[in-house]
């Protein structure tokens, strides 16, 4: 197989397939949304037993029980998959909203249009539901989509892919608006990340490792999301019980998240009334502690196990049961310690100081920033999105959780009546 | 000198400036600009005196015409430059403004704060009131800037830098906040495009080769224009004379700009009423008209010389009194040369049909898409962003005229009292 020419063909038909699909009215695409979703539940049989190889092929290659249980599909997942579906289809469309139309002193009329980005190239690892989730936030948003889904989940993403294809002639839109990658070949993803006269966007979902190959090779613009190293910082100025709730919240309710806290900060003048308590909740729940020295002082003779925090702590992302602990002197030293160490996800102050508050909102620079809030609020569906295809560390284009309007961009749109320059 | 360390220590002081910056408010910020603005007056002997190094030794190199006077300063583009810097801090500071401020089913009060990018990288020829330009633009936005001029242009850069830095000085700014690299070695610009850690975003301005040099090795986010390859559509629905007179003026109005058409599209039906008029209109000029078969037989025995379009001239960005012109059998036929031919600058329909400049609007593909208006119009100022630092012809992040906006980014806020995810 010739990969180069392959992924040209797939390059053209997707950028052939993105004009058409811009023409497309709110209704076509929702009703290629909901054909998918039918065809998704009707399919539930073969996707089952597609997905069924991919397992057995990873047992025989011995991957392990995590990656495993991501790869499997099940009724519920299946189900799981059109639900999603169906939500999408019940968005507004964000194409084609005009704002700030004003006139202008020429007597312009002049204003910004959404529109797609184009083509989104959407990279990922083992879960096939990312198949149907990126398919169907491209199609709303009026992108076509190349994936390129793990090679571990070919079989399952090949058959969704067919349903998909389906659902597209059903609502009458070219069926490569959503093109599954075919081949297991690594120069495939070479290819796509550089090809920018068909490809106007990547977005890569999956590990750091991946991440990072990828942004580093891509020659189209990506949109990423590195890793999530959140700090809650309880002032002294916080309300104590309100502190104790979201810094037990942002750690302990979920561990393998990017928003989950990684750091807590705690101002030394507060450190001795609310650690003991909150120490002794998260040992119940099994969470290891790794404490500057005057966070272990404190806790020392109370805890079986303390253990001593490295510089390393300070900059790791644990997605595990284990919360680095710092005793900082007031808000500066704790911007300063976010500054130096934080990935620009999300950061949360514990204050009743009003002041306090308005300068953690204003000074650190994360895509989210809280008060008195847990950091696993930080995702699309809590802020109102609908949906979301990640959550982007970038500064450019797409901050936090990218929804449909993160895969759109705006044009300027000038309407005038023979206007001439002057 | 050590060109990796000078740069490294260049990302980093700008890094720190940025954080304070990111604290003014807007009087602080227009100190600065107002009375960066009266140095530059107040200093103008020593502008035009080191501007006159940087012109003698541009002669002795033998540098062309059009770039001395591209280089040169006098008395009238120092008050420019003062004036500019005075309208910038007239203009609405973009840091901090809250916008979609919602309550979400959770109870919290979730909204975007814009923010500045961080630090802007600005690599730019011989023009040295660019200097003053960007760093208005990156002051008044919030953002550190590290401007790198041509090395033609060093003694006024750095001349210019001398009243930047006092500027920021008297505003009680740190100096910092914008730095003049002061090497002419082209590894100073290898290393700012990559400095990841200290460099969010690097905006070009110049040529289509220092742009192409530039985004081809960047790790840097780059925000660019690449070429102006505008087109008018004259529609067979158009009215005759808003037709000419566009037609006519985003030609002829200015040639060496982005926004001046470069390819004129006629349908079939009103090529023989309109284009031989035009054509006059255009000789008279002294416009060099390069038609296609169509176009030409309709010229013929008319013109003292038509030339022959080839395929190259499609995809040429003159900037000159040339035009190519193609007789087109309607709006599908347009857009689709459009398609093949734009670099997605300006595009503009002449039409009395509201459906058609409904289609038009919609399916073309352009960072400016325009009804009955000449291409010139295509500018911050025209479009009431005050001021600009370019044109994007990027489809993320900022597209089409960048203003003080599209040098800001969103930040997520999220207001809660105690609020833990369930």
């Amino acid at each position: 197989m010739d990969i180069k020419k392959y992924m040209t063909q797939i390059g053209q038909q997707a950028r052939q397939a993105s004009r058409e699909l811009a023409k497309a009215d709110s209704n076509k695409k929702n009703k290629a949304l909901l054909s998918i979703a039918d065809l998704l539940e009707s399919s539930m049989v073969t996707l089952i037993a597609e997905n069924n190889k991919d397992l057995d092929a990873g047992k025989e290659k011995g991957l392990d029980e995590a990656l495993l249980d991501r790869l499997a599909l099940n009724e519920e997942r299946v189900q799981g998959m059109a639900e999603g579906l169906r939500q999408i289809a019940a968005l507004p469309d964000p194409v084609g909203e005009i704002s700030d139309m004003n006139y202008q002193p020429s007597g312009l009329q002049i204003g910004k249009m959404r529109v797609p980005l184009g083509v989104i190239g959407i990279i990922y690892e083992s879960r096939p539901n990312v198949t149907a989730d990126a398919a169907a936030l491209c199609l709303k948003s009026g992108n076509a989509a190349i994936l390129r889904g793990g090679s571990e989940a070919m079989h399952s993403n090949q058959a969704i892919a067919v349903c998909i294809k389906q659902g597209l002639e059903q609502a009458d839109l070219p069926v490569d608006v959503v093109q599954v990658i075919e081949t297991t070949d690594r120069d495939a993803v070479g290819e796509l990340i550089t090809m920018q006269k068909y490809v106007d966007v990547i977005i890569p979902r999956g590990g750091k490792g991946l991440i990072e190959r990828i942004s580093g090779n891509a020659r189209v613009p990506v949109i990423k999301h590195l890793n999530g190293i959140c700090h809650v910082y309880i002032d002294a100025t916080a309300n104590r019980q309100k502190a104790i709730d979201i810094a037990y919240n942002a750690k302990t309710h979920r561990y393998g998240v990017c928003n989950a806290m990684e750091t807590l900060l705690i101002d030394a003048d507060i450190v001795a009334d609310i650690l003991p308590e909150l120490a002794k909740m998260y040992e119940q729940e099994g969470v290891e502690l790794r404490c500057c020295e005057k966070s272990a002082s404190v806790l020392s003779g109370m805890m079986d196990s303390v253990v001593a925090a490295t510089e390393e702590d300070w900059d790791t992302e644990y997605l595990a049961p284990v919360l680095s602990i710092r005793v900082v002197g007031g808000i500066d030293a704790a911007m300063e310690h976010i500054f130096q160490h934080s990935s620009g996800h999300t950061e949360s102050i514990i204050t009743e100081d009003l002041s306090l508050a308005r300068r953690f909102l204003a000074e650190v620079d994360s895509s989210s920033v809280m008060v008195n809030a847990s950091t696993r609020f930080a995702d699309g569906f809590e802020y109102g999105l609908g949906a979301e295809i990640g959550i982007s560390t970038d500064k450019i284009h797409a901050r936090g959780p990218v929804g449909l309007e993160g895969l759109t961009s705006q044009k300027y749109i000038v309407l005038g009546d023979g206007h001439i320059r002057q």
